[in-house]
Formats: C-alpha cells, structure tokens, sequence
C-alpha cells in the first residue's frame, strides 16, 4: 500500500510498502482517512530521533488519525463496517503491571505508533485493536476525530491535576499542544488562563478566537513573573509547561502561589536546572505528564459536547499526495499555522 | 435598629431591636443592601426548627447578604468605607482544631448567621470580619452579591469531589441549590447534567434558560434510573443529592457507575435507609457535604468571569417592609420561583 | 477428582467431581494444598446465597487457597512446576472498562471462586491464570499463603483510604476480615486501634496476642462511643466496619471526628438506616470496599517482612476428608476459633 | 538572660541579652529545658546565611527544644504551671491565605526561630503562643520532646505522600532528618527503606539500631541504581532527598518505578540539572516539603506508642555553658554523632 516513509533522517518518500497485517478476532481494519501532523513527527523527520528513539530503518510517519472501519473481527462487538472513528495510537499487553493498575500508557512495552521502530498511519489502511477504536458520533467530523489525539493530552492533565473552579494557569507555549491545553483548562473549570508564546500573531489569533479568559504573554516582550503578578495576584495554581522551553520552566516556580502545582508536558531537550528551594519554600508539586490513558471517549465528549471547539486551530489541509509539502510546511514553523491535516482519500 | 425577627415557630414581625455591636480592630461595619431567602430561613419560620438547631427566642433571620461597607476597623487594610461586598455568615475561632486544619467550616463553635441563637443581617446594619467580607468586582452586582453564598455550596461540591472533564452527574432537586450545583457541575467541566424535580414548570425553565447540557428529569414522570441509563449508559459520574428527598437517595447507587460518588447536600428529615452491599458491589463513596470553606473568592471568580450565570435564578423581588410577604411567597414554594431576594434601602 | 461441594443449602459432600480444564498458554495447573474456610463460605453451605448471589446447582467451596504448580503454560515465565504458590481468586477480563481504569475488582463480569456459578477449590487441583498466581517466599509457609487472601482486604482498606501516622481507628468486628483489618491498619500507621465483639475471649486473646495498641471493647458490656472519647478524645480518624452488623454502623458517625471516613467492608444482611444529617456536620466520608484490587503482591510482603504477623490468627486444622466437620466447626462460632485451615494433601 | 548567640558568622558567644518578653493571654512562658543542635544552626553559624536568610544582627540559636511551663496566660486553658512541654517553632498569623487553608506553614509572614532575624531559644526562657505548646505525656521524656521537631518533617512527608502498606523506599542521606524519615516511613508501613550515606559507620549504626527492613547503601562504594535494581526491582515506590546532594537526587529518577514519587527534603545549595524526559516516561512527581505542619501532636503520640525510638539517635550531652563546644562538635560532622543535645538547666 501507499505510505509517507522516513527513510531516514531529512528523508521523507511517498512510496509503497508491503505490510503484513493480518486481522485478529479482536481487530478492526480501518480505510484511514485523516491524519494530523504533529511536532513528533517533524522532529523525527527533522532530527532523526527523539531522546532515545531513533529511527533506524524506514518508518511510516503519523499517529493521529481517524477513519473508516473496513473490516471487524469476529470478536468485536461495539464496531462495525462503515463507522466514522478516530484511533488511540498506543498497543499495551493487557497484561502488564502497569497496565493492570490502570496505567497502560507507562507499560514499558507500548507499541505506539510512529515512534522507531513501529510504523505510523501515513497509509491506506490499518489493523488495531478494537478496544483502541473510537465510534465518532454523528455530528462530530472526521477532522476533529484527528484533534482527538492532541486533546487527549490536555483532557490527561485535567483529570490528573484535580482542578477546582476559579483556579487560574499559565500555559507556555501556544502550539497545538498548548492551546487544547489552554481550551481543556478552562473546559475545566479554570477562570482565567494565560498562555505565553513568542509569536504575537498566533497569540493574537487565540485570543481572539477563544476570548477573554484566554490572556496571551508575548515572553519575549514582557516578563511573565509580572503578567502573572498583574493578573493572578500572588501566583497561578497551576503552570503547565508545553513548550519544552528551559527558560519557561526555570520561571515556573516564582509564577506559582503556595502549593501549586507545575505540569511538565513539553519534553526538554536537555536537563533543566531546577531551583528545589524556591519550590520548597512554596511545597510546589511537579506532575510529569506522559501522554494519556483512559480518556479518548472523555475526549470525545468534550467535542461532541460544544465543550471545546477544536475546529479554529486546524490552519490547512494538504492532500496526501502532497504530504512532503505538509512536512515542510509544519517544519516551517509559520504563526499562521497551528494544526496541518492530510487527507487521505487513497 | 429595624429588622425582621422570627419572634418564634410562625410569627414573624418587622420590629426595632437593640444590638450592641462594637467595631473591633479586624472587623467592618456593613449597611444592609440585599438578602436572599434561603429555604432554611423559610424552615425556621414554618418549622421552628432545624435537626437540633431550635428558635428559642427571637431571632433575626437571612444569612444570604449584600452591603456597602460604612466603617472600618484600624487593622483592616483591604476594604474602604463605600465599597460593595459579600459577606461568608460563618464567623469561626481562629485557633480550633479544624480551623486550624484548613477545615474551619467544620469548627463545632462556629456563629453562623440565622442559625439559633446567632442573629441573622436581615437588618440595617452588621458588625462583621474583615476576613469574612469580599469586595465584589465593579461588574458584579449586589444582587449576584447575594448569590454567592449559595453558589458556595455548589463550588465547595466541585472542589472537593474532583471532577474530571466529561464526566456526567445527576443533581436531584431543582431549588437554588441544585441549579446553582448543575451550573457549578456543568462550569467545573461536567459534559452532561440530569437534574431532577417534581415540578415540571422549574425544569422546564432551567433547561431552556441554561441550555442541552443540562437534562430534566421529572422524577414523577419517569424512572430516574432508567433515564440515567439512557443519558449515561452505565451510569452517572457523581450524584449530588440537594433535595434532602429520601426516595431520590435510595435511588443514587443505582444511578451511579462502579466507583461513582455520591454526595450529600440536601438535609434529609429523618435517617435513610442505605443498602450498603449496593453501594459496596460498586465501591460507591459517599461525600457528606456542610455548607463550604475557603471559597468566596473563588464563587465571585466564577460570577465575575461569566463562567456561572446567577441572574436568572433571581424570580422576585421585594422591599425590606414586605418580607413578610416575601416569606410567604417562598414559603408557597410555587414553581416559578427560585430565588427571592429583599431589599434593604433602610 | 475429589472436591467439597454444597449440593443445595445444607448439604455439603466429598464427592468426585468431573472437571474439563485444559492448559491455556497463559494458565497454570495447581495442586491444592491448603484452603482456608470463609464465612462466606459458611454462608452459603448454611443459607445457600449472599444476597443476589444464590446456589441453584452443586458448587465446589473454598477460595482462600495456596499450593503447589503442577503445569505451566507455554507462555508463563515466573513460575515453574514445583513453586509454591497463593492464588488471587476473581478472574477478570482484561477487556472490560474497569479493568482498563485498574479496577478489575468491580467489573461486572468477573468470576469468583465459590460464587455462584463458579466453583471453588476446595479439590485436588485448579488451573488458574498465572497472572493470578503468586510465587511465596520460601519463609513464608503455604498456612501463611491462605492467609493472603483475607489480608489482601485490610490491605485494600488500608492503600485506599489513606493512613497517616498517628491515626486512631475502630474496626467493628474481631473475626478473621476484622482482626486482620486491624493489624493491617497498625501495620500502616495507626496508632491505636479499637477493636469490638461481643466475645470477650477473642477480644482478649487478640489483645494479649498483639499489644496495647490494640484497644479491646466488648459492645455488649461498653458503650463504643463512651468508649473511642475516653481513648481517642474528640473521635477516631477511622471507623471500619467488619461486622456487617446494623447496630454498629449506625454508631459510627458518633464514634467519628469531623472529616472522619466510614468503611464499609462487612456486608449487612439488610439496609442499614443512616443519619446523613449527622454525617454531614462533620462532612463524614464513606468508602464502601469489595474484595481488594492490586495488592496481592504487596500482602505477601506484609508477611514476608514480619510487618503483618498472621500465624496466631490459625486456630485450627482439617483434613480434606473432615472438611464437613471443619465448615460445622466454623459455623458454630466458636469463641476460640479465628481460622480454620483445611489441609488436601490428596 | 543567658543565651547563645551567633554574633555573626563564625562567631558564636554564650553572654547576657535583654529580651522583653510579655506574656499575651493567649501565651505561655517556659522555661527551656533541652535543645538540639540542628544542621540550620550549625550552617548558620558556618556561613552566615541559608539561601535568602541571612543573619544580620545577633540571633539566638536553637529551635529544637522542650521545656516547663513557667506562667500561664489568662486564656489559656490545655495548660498549666509545671507541664512538660515541646513547642512548634513557627509562629503564624492565624489570618493570612495560607493559614486559613490549612497551610500555616508556607505563610510567608511566619516567624521561625533561628531563622535570622528571630530568635532562637538556646536561652533561659522563652514566651510561646499556648496553641503552639504541647505537653509531653508521662512517659515521654524532655529529651524525647527535643526530636519531635526533626520528626514532625519526616511525618509530614508520610501524611503528604499518602503510603501504601508494602511501599519501598530510598532515603538519601543518614543524618538526623534522614535517619527520622526512615523511621517514619518504616513506621507509616513502608515494608523496606533503602537509606544512604558516604558514612559507613553511620549506615552501619543504623540498620544495627533499626532492624533489617532498613537497608543501608554507602553511595561512596556502591551504584545507588543498582543497589534499588537488586532489592526492589523495577523501582522504590519513594525516593525520598534528605541531603541536598546534587548526585543522590540527579539519580533519583532511576531508581523510581513507574509512577514514583521523588521527596525533596533537603536543601541543595544550587539549582540542580534535572532530567525532565527521564521523569515523564514514568510519570513521576516531585513533591518539594517545607517543615511540617499540623502534626505535632501526631509526632509526639508515634513517640509514646513506642511506634518509633528516637533514642537511639541522640549521640552525645553538653551542657548549655558548653554549647560552643557543641557546635564544634556538631560541624565536625564525626561519624558517630547523629543527634547533639544541650543541656538548659540554667
């Protein structure tokens, strides 16, 4: 079948590949439809590897996807041919201790897609386990069947956290990553959130979109401890850093009130030097986030709902014969472009 | 000065009172703007009574206020004469043991307005702590001021079961404090509430005023249960009982999903019968639920940011000189009335 | 093979039994080697249901169980055939809803050893998953293994309801699930726990067995609330009910402190009638438990280290051919008799 | 009166001092009776400051101390002339933010002894809020009421982390607080502390004192990862820092399982690298502790159940005209000295 394959570093082809994908009594096989780009996927693109994951042989790109069911195991219950679902793109052993105690997603042996060695859904179709395939409802699009995944992230770390009414955040970084971040905090209770970038434009157009209990900090135009100060008082109750940003993170702790809590869910690419005291003097937590477990349906919900509007940060759509062109394109870190959507109807 | 004093079990008189009440160093002096009628303000003069709380002599009623602030006490540094406030009625010690547990709402030796022997503000005037009055914001009026304090009730709920975003809850009742609960639920990141009442008419309003999130269930009309199961599928999230109504607590771990919580707001009249292997098939914790603690400000955040809408709550008004009146009507408890608020321009 | 079958209420027989189980890749076969006698297995021989549960064909029972690996599946790597072994007893599918959150206790399909349907293992051998089957230390003896099973409650109660050091506790009840409970509770913290029957002899060898942390009250000579305010001042952090007894539960909430927790482990016969009222002045909290989730690794531990001694608590021994002797024996209620082991060197 | 005072750094001077001390009616004066020379007192004396304190003008040392009562304000009622006592050394106001949500600790505005520019109480007598007093049961001796403040850190750190029965844990660092902290963690349920130090004498001391479930791991001879690796196997439950080493704390993210929890106890003196990623691919949260707080009662009662010796760790007496000396002592930091206490009998 078609596929987008990295090669390897800088090296991406639309090509074919032979995969052996047999159906299992618990499988569904899902014509994909839709796939979203994310920075993961770029990065590996661009760098060859994430932290310890590298590519080392061909690997076909894209993990949030959605589709339509083709074909359903006899064991399959809740699925059937021609439905509209979206994909949890992680394949744990039920049977890990991890797994076992609700937490699949720290099961050091998930498969998830697009991460080396296992393939991606930059194709025509794939197999997956039935219990990782998402019924969309009626009224909800395939398009927004791919911000599943992303949302995912935020929903993760609402539900984690504990968030009361009024509670306010600071979110660095306003990709698409942080900006559901931003739409999951407020879907959640919290009254005012602010979200800091260094593209104005991208943050104008949150604002804007989203309204006034979304407050953008341009962080190479004003400091943040002050606009936290300014709006929030003695502190934020949560910080949750999506950029990955060492500078964001060092400013964390004097942005937080006593006892709150900061959120790591951008992935450093080096070691971040912490000051524990200044976390001390305030008993802040720190939550390491790693994905999500247990909320693609929640997820779902929360779009079905109207809680959460996805549809204003998908900036473009390429077809998949042009899916280099999307790569570069999201490479190329535009302000004008939040989310990229490859349609793929092969 | 004038006040409204329940002289005992059903005599209710608008009369002078002598009060004695000096300004300490911590406290402010208050002029009476607003007071809302609680059903526990109603309970006292229908009843004479609450549980072991019992009018045994006359007592000033309302405990649901706002005010303008017309004195200052020396230490006080964050309120000026002029400014308009809500108040919390729960004046704790400081030094108990719950107090000092962050828990101070629990204090066994608390004062709370209207609740016998302690005086309540439907009056000209209060003495009050500084700590326990909150500037409400130049957008918030003295009306939403009023609203607080129930609101509290409902945010206190949200705060301290921990709701994740998409989950979904039955509220029975549909009073002031259920629908302040439903609003407090469904701003708190619930995707779906069902409330539930007796009174179509109340349902009816609520649904079409606060919009598809929230569903009305007649618990007269049809099987809670059995709608629950057709709305949520296997079961509600949380169940928040504000009706006090024996019937719709039996009913709750049926309407729950295994490890739902159910949550005591409303106070029932006599012991309820629990099947306790119902609840334990299910591990279904219970959350007994007393007035609130250290969420006023969060309330006003919820107000002034536009997260909760208490406007329409708000049914009737009437002037200090007809409370009578006002208490009959809330006594009456006709369906179109939620909320009744007097007001003080003494 | 020979097994212990409740043909119908009342009528317990040793019997051969014809049983087809075959070796699934994951499975192990064990040789049974000791099997404790729970009161519910009583329960059932002398009233033939547990609530829903009802005995409508012959039954094996037992399922406090350890012995010996006599088979292993293809696919099992931590065990081998020699190993000496507990076994946990509900077998659930990794699949459900629950099981995916690491609440596999509560999914609604999961088959329990003697719960009607499904037989116990009071019988030469079982095979049994091998993800359910423990490896015992070599110092822990097989009587020790059957033990597990009852600790995995207490262990359950204690991981669930959150201990801190220095907490006081009542547990309701001085059977088996009642003592091990307490010495689960001293083991993660508690300092003094309140342990009550209306047997002074058990009261007393417990006592005499376990320490002065271990406070006895013999409910039909002392008052329990009289009682936790002489020891304990203004009420215990925790109430554990392991007696299912109505009259108990009812005194919890006065035997409380404000924000104390409830814990329903024992299963009354009928709905118990609760004061809310009572419960919500001191916001009390209930947690209902069944059975144990995730923890069977950890109760072995508890043993292991000599935390958690569970050796004087086996009063009794049987051979497998007097095991009707031995279920008479514990139906009898016998004031010196805690335990009884059935031993099936078959 | 006689006091201790650090004239500034490196100069300490046993003289007379003029304090004007006047007993509110919440108050109570006591006469000191013993204190413990603490590492924050030996570091102030070293280096003149700890982090943003810095000591400016002559402060008395001490904060770890018991006493009797000597005078007795007119409110107070839980005490009286002669009680032995131990006292809580942060004074707060009852009023801020953080003291009202259960928080006193992280008021910014606390006053701390010894912590420049208040006072300490290596001196004759000191006048102490009453709420802030705590008397000593019978049994408990003055020397036992000295270790309730190092011990009242290590349970906080208990009752914040919420401890399963069978957790395991590393403690870096065998000084006092170290030592405590695994005592408490062992007493709070923890089946087995791994503790380190470069000390072997004092590892050696240790596990001699406390027993096999404490393992020591001299960090100067052995991997600590690898020392986890082979009694814990797939990661400590807890990793908890009581040393401030850079190392120890860099390598706690490999000693941890999935969903571990890093302690931060000690006090680094520079910010430290911190691998972010290595920390999100188990989910592991960092909980940054400061003193203690509503839990000295709580410490004192694990002393007089026997739950926890603290004994043992006292190494060594000086009376309070040789408390030059004993600072010496303390800063000489000899392998055979845990804890130093002054002799007040002054």
């Amino acid at each position: 079948m078609k596929a987008v394959i990295l090669e390897e570093k800088n090296k991406l082809q639309i090509r074919d590949i032979q995969l052996d994908e047999t159906l299992g009594m618990h499988d569904v096989r899902i014509k994909i439809a839709k796939v979203g780009v994310c920075g993961s996927d770029v990065h590996y693109y661009k760098h060859g590897n994430i932290g310890d994951f590298v590519v080392k042989e061909p690997m076909i790109l894209g993990h949030e996807a959605s589709g339509i069911i083709m074909e359903v195991g006899s064991a399959v219950q809740h699925l059937s041919v021609g439905d509209r679902v979206c994909m949890e793109p992680g394949i744990f052993k039920a049977d890990s201790l991890e797994a076992r105690q609700g937490l699949y997603h720290l099961d050091p042996d998930i498969k998830f897609w697009a991460t080396p060695p296992v393939h991606g859904v930059l194709r025509e179709s794939v197999v997956h386990p039935a219990n990782l395939t998402f019924k969309l409802p009626d009224h909800v699009s395939l398009e927004e069947g791919v911000m599943v995944e992303p949302l995912a992230s935020g929903v993760h770390v609402a539900c984690k956290v504990g968030i009361c009414p009024g509670d306010t955040a600071v979110v660095a970084g306003a990709g698409t990553i942080g900006a559901l971040m931003a739409l999951a905090l407020l879907a959640s209770g919290c009254s005012r959130v602010i979200i800091t970038d260094i593209k104005q434009e991208k943050l104008d157009f949150l604002v804007h979109q989203y309204g006034e209990r979304l407050i953008a900090c341009n962080v190479e135009q004003e400091d943040l401890a002050l606009c936290v100060q300014h709006h929030f008082g003695r502190g934020a109750d949560l910080f949750v850093d999506c950029s990955g940003n060492i500078a964001a993170i060092m400013a964390a702790p004097h942005c937080l009130r006593p006892a709150g809590k900061l959120i790591f869910v951008g992935m450093p690419q080096e070691p971040v030097s912490m000051d524990i005291v200044a976390m001390q003097v305030k008993e802040i937590e720190t939550i390491s986030i790693f994905r999500y477990v247990n909320n693609y349906e929640r997820s779902i919900a929360l779009i079905a709902s109207g809680q959460i509007n996805v549809k204003p940060l998908i900036s473009k759509h390429f077809h998949f014969d042009q899916s280099i062109l999307a790569f570069e394109s999201a490479a190329s870190a535009s302000p004008d472009i939040i989310k990229i959507i490859i349609d793929c109807d092969l």
